[in-house]
């Protein structure tokens, strides 16, 4: 069993200049230095497994070394580092890659617009396409949805707190329920299509209906093939277009490159980012069939959309993908986390959680506060796990795709420990809370 | 005198692959390979010299030698590169060179929030906090304006293309008149306070003014220093927050760390993005005044708010400013193209140019079409300049901060030479449009 | 049995000088000349019986002779006729009787607020002040609702086609599932109460629920008294304004003065038009309990909202509510009516009837395009009535609630004829559509 | 000289069950019972003489004895009090009548469309028609201008306190500087050219503009022809459609029945209520071009569109517009004014008074809070007198159009009286407020 971290944590200098805005480093107060592939070290010489993965960002893991060498060679040859959206080698040489390794052998046909390097960029982007394109105004979003932080991505967004801060009324959205979200006898699909097919409903016809094929940050929730099929015949039948958001979701992250590969749909226009860069450089794409590619020259853009060192690590990373090795890895060891996760659910039943999740995008939603509680005591004892979910009730198993078997098992003992922390408080006369 | 450029411009596969929005591209057609200081280099060999510098992302240059090497180091020793909000050790090396550096010595206190590594992004987490501090909602913003393509900062962007593309009403702004806007006679801001104090506007009290001291995108428009401390003084008559957009014409660009330096106003919020990073990483900070710092905890996130490669060299960057020795060189520079520019004018007549700007961010506005061919033809001597104003009208010098004098030299004498061959075409039989 | 009308019927005059707006005169052909009680005649002398009550405005029937004779008298003696919001004795009285005819024997404390003649600004004044009482912004209306057809009403009326009038986007308002709307087995107001208490549902807090007892317009929709007490607790529980339309079901309609008698809630605002000015003149109230009266004096304001020989009419149309006597006469019309349309369906099976409705408020629902067959047929017959529903799919049975029963009568078999010939076409070797 | 009014004011029913919202019942407080021409009396037999004119519903002064005598004969006759949009003989002559005596001797042709029985309706249909036309959305709109309390009116209204009463955004107008607005030196007409011609204003190209050629709510500010001449130029320029707002100073309150008539302009669109009825009964009409008739049937409709009583006294209204008599009789009447308030103004230089006005719309600009001061005062000498301007600083003429010279001479002359009293209560040792 691991130690509690030693040291102490000096983070007066972030509390004093740093704006109150600062989240992350409260949940994980100390100061990080290095890191390599699932490991992190603050400066007190304390490692971290990480679970986290940078929100989904870190899918290869800290500091590749393959990337990291042609991220280096790249710097060293005075390659053009920033470039706007004027044409550079090194994004050619993205653009190629990503068509043979990704689009071609998939049988996808599609696009690529570089809308600035965020998650929100991308979605602002492919939500503003969809209204042209369509001619409508109005995108259908989902409860539980996260899609960014900009007014445009805020608006499709569920969250109450974070749409409050805004300071204006979100409008042309219009939030419909996720597959399950009136309970598994109800089918959401259903519902939608009413709304859609009567004149009545007080619901103009949305230019797009913008999705993600598992909530991560609504708490790991998953959409079923079926329902997400339905989405898509749905798009087809009422003229909308249908947006994938594979920001979090993409990139292996549910065990294929797109996360609706095992739906087989094929979205109108697909979102991504956080770990398309590879390296965690700031790096997005829209993809868009080409019929739908209606922009005019500039409409959309932005000052680091040429992000020219994303552009090495995020070919580099496309290697993962050049055979199907990389998803069979990622099969293995989201069963063992499965397993894992069960095992520790029916252990402590005391905890009534509940599995979710797959591929390596998997939790356990717990009574109010416990996820919470689990995160904070993984961290004294060095695994690195966020909560999700609107009252933050779902802990998240989020590593990076190739973390190790060895890492993955002490990272998953150190979760059950701190379940068992938990049962063990439970007991204790006086609860810590 | 250059040569005309070599080789084949081959960017087929852009134009197969990539996205109809892209625009520089189309502008400066060729492949870029490789950059330093003021020059680029494309994969034919052909160099450039750079009057464009990333649109402002790059004043200190491309690939920077000593940013280089931090980077390098950074990357070698495994340092964290992603990370979210969390406490690194190179975002807390920014922050307190920030403070000490640029903060201190200027008298000025405020907090740093890292809303995500775009302008745009900066500008939304303005918004959104003045928003909130005053719990209005309306901002007043400015003809020509220009402050990023997301939802919201596009609502206070002027352009009539860019806020088209949006695709829905842009509310909750309103766009008043620039200085000089109404011709020299008249004083906008009395334009201004009236609809201010006057109940029958129309216009409710707005949450902010959003400004840009000199505006770039618009057409290189400066507003006096009289006209900015009226805002200020405004501001705090209707309790409205100052926001002064820097993403542009800070980091030195006008001459001086914050652009508004000349007018001695203290802006509530302070946007920054582009050359804050140094070396062209994705990088923006939103300044506040202490009291304004009324955020909740992640009220406004970003996966990639922690870009600490940028970190490195935004740290680096600071050393720029640690005398006044830079801010000199600038002036004299600044004073060169002031000169030029001015005698450029003059020789030719027939071109009714018209000098604009200040700093380095100068330009001669010509009539409609002018300015776009000059651009052309300076590319195709080897020069890389922009337009800009809502008709292009505008040729834009704009190197970066570091060029020396014979690179500026050498680059003003192209644009003379543009100069010239657009007078002779005029004079030429058949006109060449 | 009646014969088919006579005469011409010139209409060429509205054609030239009227808008292409106009909808009822082309409906009922013809051009009306007199009315008394629940009969019409038009210029050639062919009389109608009304199952159309000037869609609820004329509950007490044409030119009722009581409230005829009160008229002719106010304006014999020069009452004043047009005085704003200033006080009158015709205001007085009818505020004086309606307090101690209609709300003290309820037991109801109410304000009464004069927002101009209509239904519509009846909904908007409503509006406006759940905004202003509770500071939020959204309001909550039902699928097929309608409210009126200015701005404000119309983003809380469901119908696609009127709403797409607007020209703008309708903001500030979220539809939501109408009891019954999903089907008998899903109870709404759980689906209503998840999205009020999900902090992810992407809804914010409403001002109000806006809610009609029975849906006229949309189809004749009835909501029960149990699901009508649920949004009565949902609004408790979540700080919202309870309000009810009641410009069409009120005044006796569905069979008791107010609509929402017989479910037992006391909403926080009702909205009354149509029959309340008893003679057919433009008049309305809006009442809200007097917690909620923070008004500014003239915060809402019209030139219209004194009407005062509506004042007159309506004062005597109080005195039909002196006693039990009026809505007991109700019930048993009412019973008739759904005896004899329930014979009718099950008399025409083939046409597929379906009952709907209460009070004097009844229709049959019947396949697309047969209820417009209907009520043309009926018109050739001599009975007025109008169809509603999204695709007009309802045949409206709505006779004035002072109809006698031989007047009942003959409509009724009116009605059943028209049936008899729909079914005859049917079974006709040739369909005429 | 007149006596101060007798008896007691009972206005308590009112101040216990009618709404705060109540406003002119507090400016003029006693109860109304009787009217005829240019005179009320109250309950304590006290008389006034009439210079509000029902804020412009009365110019053909209270019951009319033709127009009562029409009125009476067809409630007599039974004729159809309500009819929805139905054709009836009522609103026959009405169209019939109005084309032959207004329309046609101006040349106009005009469609008429029957809105709603109020001005706020009749805006509301213009504008929902301007967007259908052009299929653009925001609506120009002037600093102070008034157009009604619903929300689609208010939005394209000036007053703050009004605005505010919506509890939600105002949006899609934009509210530009009225003739005058800003100085007599500066040409408003180019401030708003420069916004629609610059593609970099932030301003979208308008669907309509909508203007009061005098603003009677806004202070009683003149637009010049030349100023009105030129919107229809912009109008024609920038494909938008003209929209005059003539509710209030339409059906001769300026002089001529149409107010915009001194300017030669042909609005594409034209609101009028108010007088339209002739006695004070709801009612408004929409007139458009024939070519931008444009709406579905019922695409906008409402309730009490068929107001024939309104209809019967309209037609009897317009024998006034038979010949030139009634034109040439207000000219008259509106000199005597005019002399008799700059008279005042020079008799009372303390006063500091500015004539406003034209028509039968005059009155005097005062410095903040007299003219209010004036109306109370004059209250009790018997005369009713509004107040106008965003601040109420306006002291009002607005005598019903058919006033004698008598009761003119009268009125003025007790305005006169009142200014007196106010110039010897600033003289007096301690000041009354």
């Amino acid at each position: 069993m691991k130690k509690m971290l030693n040291g102490t944590r000096d983070l007066q200098l972030f509390e004093v200049l740093e704006s109150e805005v600062r989240s992350y480093c409260r949940s994980f107060p100390t100061k990080f230095q290095k890191a390599t592939g699932y490991q992190l070290w603050d400066s007190n010489g304390n490692g971290y497994i990480d679970f986290f993965a940078g929100a989904g960002a870190l899918n290869y893991g800290h500091n590749e070394p393959q990337m990291k060498q042609k991220l280096i060679d790249y710097i060293m040859r005075d390659g053009v580092a920033h470039s706007l959206d004027m044409a550079t080698e090194a994004k050619e040489r993205f653009l190629s890659e990503f068509n043979e390794i990704i689009l071609k052998p998939r049988n996808m046909t599609y696009k690529v617009m570089f809308p600035g390097p965020t998650g929100t960029n991308a979605v602002e982007s492919a939500l503003k396409l969809a209204r042209k394109v369509t001619g409508r105004q109005t995108v259908m979003s989902f409860t539980n949805a996260f899609h960014g932080m900009t007014l445009g991505a805020l608006a499709v967004t569920g969250n109450k707190f974070k749409r409050a801060g805004a300071g204006v009324p979100l409008n042309h959205s219009i939030s419909m329920p996720y597959d399950g979200y009136m309970g598994k006898e109800i089918d959401t699909l259903k519902f939608i299509e009413n709304y859609l097919q009567d004149s009545g409903s007080g619901v103009s016809l949305p230019a797009a209906i913008i999705v993600e094929t598992v909530q991560g940050e609504g708490g790991i929730n998953v959409a079923s093939s079926e329902w997400l099929k339905g989405l898509e015949r749905l798009c087809k039948a009422y003229g909308m277009l249908l947006i994938v958001d594979d920001v979090q979701m993409g990139c292996g992250r549910t065990g294929t490159f797109f996360s609706f590969e095992r739906s087989g749909i094929q979205p109108d226009i697909i979102c991504m980012s956080k770990s398309i860069g590879g390296y965690g450089l700031p790096m997005a794409i829209t993809l868009m069939k080409p019929e739908h590619d209606q922009w005019s020259p500039g409409e959309h853009n932005g000052t680091f959309r040429g992000n020219n060192l994303a552009f090495i690590t995020a070919t580099e990373a496309l290697r993962y993908w050049k055979t199907s090795q990389f998803a069979a890895d990622i099969a293995v060891k989201a069963d063992k986390v499965k397993r894992s996760l069960q095992r520790i659910i029916s252990n402590y039943p005391e905890l009534n959680g509940e599995h979710r999740g797959l591929g390596l995008m998997q939790g356990i939603a717990l009574e109010e506060g416990v996820a919470e509680q689990i995160s904070q005591l993984a961290f004294e004892k060095g695994l690195i796990m966020e909560t999700s979910g609107t009252n933050s009730e779902v802990i998240k198993v989020m590593p990076p795709l190739t973390i190790d078997m060895e890492g993955l098992e002490t990272g998953l003992q150190l979760l059950e420990q701190c379940m068992n922390d938990i049962k063990l408080e439970a007991r204790a006369p006086i609860a810590n809370v």
